[in-house]
């Protein structure tokens, strides 16, 4: 049993939604959520440049005595996820491992369908975890840039988001996937749309609910699970003002986010001694 | 007469409009322009941010020893000017100021529109400037968030573009404005479609000439300006890496963009005994 929190960390706002089905699964958990918003966003920045962010935002969570990290952004994810884990001691899952098994198991068509931003796509993470879990299926991707100012706009129904859906998506559907991974946290936010483009024989995969279950295997397994019975905390870092993270996270978790500090990442250094592999 | 270049920033790629204009009108002239590609948009981040960011940029373009300083971004220039002509002994100009002067020059009804970031509409620095010149003048904003990831896309002309400024500034069309500022370095991209939403009688006012006659004004006025017969040479660096920058700027100059250096800027500090204000 371990009664450190699980860190969390996102480019912005969008792994507020992994963070509440961690929280769903395991409500006896502390968490300690990181959101870069002074820097956000993340999917048309370089490799380099995201795995620098996400080293000092790993290095900052770790000194804070987290038992698992979880990277709850596509784009962080995509690239970061191997320097992440081979820098840390403790154990590291990302979105895009768990969304790949989750669209595996759920196709009939051997034919998945990724969205997601431009750096994400351009990784080739999806593919190539799909194609890990079973090599015969066969993969479609494509970048859908302007989803998130879309959903950070509030655009999730209107006739924008539906003409820009339907012009990043009608390649897609020609192509007969049965299943759509939405790699990155804030496409749920349009997945109405989506679900509409792409018509009634295709699912969509959200990877959050799926994380949160490896999250809860790993720490069963690995005997860091709290007692059911406790009640977890949860506190929240941003590298912006926390005004607008304040405000939309309202909407994303549906309840009072409270506990909320703006921290200056550039200052955090890795604590030596710590959980840090040498 | 100074041999030393001019400093020119932005958040990204949109300030190489400014100084496009800049090398027009002053072809003899070294440019130093700074990119801040691992952190743009700044448009929806909070004033305290970008101040920040914007006061990282000055010191190390300071440190190149300057002349003059010009912030090619409407969002730092509505948030950070006062801050910069305070840190700085040499003279820093801004987008709004030159901007506004076109626009009060420019409109016959006194009813003047006023568009951009989010971040440059909630400061309402477009809305003093005007007033500060003409306070009869009434300055109807309007933030338009998605122009930019939008003009990013490419997708300048296309059904999702038009609707988008349909939808953002049909209320300001009814409003009567006889003149529309375009208040961030993207908008001009997206020129066409916003003069068709505006219809005929709309004159759009694109701060970058105005800027550069200001600041030839300025150094002609200081004695700084360079032999007109010389041929200035012109260097970029940017936070992220080079590649993204160089594509799209080429196209933004229409010419070979070269001599481009990834810098890291949390390492940048203001040198003492520089031209920084005790």
């Amino acid at each position: 049993m371990s009664w450190k929190a699980i860190g969390i960390f996102d480019s912005g706002i969008g792994g507020l939604t992994v963070l509440k089905e961690l929280v769903e699964v395991m409500p006896q958990e502390d968490t300690i959520y990181l959101g870069d918003t002074a820097r956000v966003p993340y999917g048309a920045k370089s490799p380099e440049t995201v795995i620098r962010y996400a080293v000092e935002i790993a290095s900052f969570l770790v000194k804070r005595d987290i038992k698992l990290l979880v990277v709850a952004c596509n784009t962080a994810s995509a690239l970061s996820l191997e320097t992440l884990q081979n820098m840390l001691t403790i154990p590291v899952v990302g979105v895009i491992e768990p969304g790949a098994r989750r669209a595996a198991a759920v196709t009939r068509s051997g034919r998945v369908g990724v969205i997601g931003t431009e750096a994400t796509i351009k990784s080739s993470a999806y593919t190539r975890a799909i194609k890990r879990i079973n090599p015969a299926i066969e993969v479609i991707t494509r970048a859908c840039p302007l989803f998130v100012p879309l959903a950070e706009e509030g655009w999730t129904g209107n006739e924008v988001a539906r003409l820009t859906a339907r012009s990043y998506l009608a390649g897609l559907k020609e192509t007969g996937v049965d299943t759509l991974v939405l790699g990155c946290t804030h496409y749920p936010l349009l997945k109405e749309i989506i679900a509409e483009c792409m018509g009634e024989g295709v699912t969509l995969v959200d990877s959050a609910e799926e994380t949160a279950r490896t999250v809860a295997e790993i720490l069963l397994h690995q005997g860091l699970l709290r007692p059911a019975a406790e009640q977890g905390n949860h506190h929240y870092f941003v590298t912006d003002v926390p005004a607008g993270f304040i405000r939309v996270g309202n909407r994303f978790l549906g309840g009072n986010l409270e506990d909320v500090h703006q921290i200056k990442l550039e200052e955090a250094h890795v604590q030596e001694g710590s959980d840090v592999a040498a």
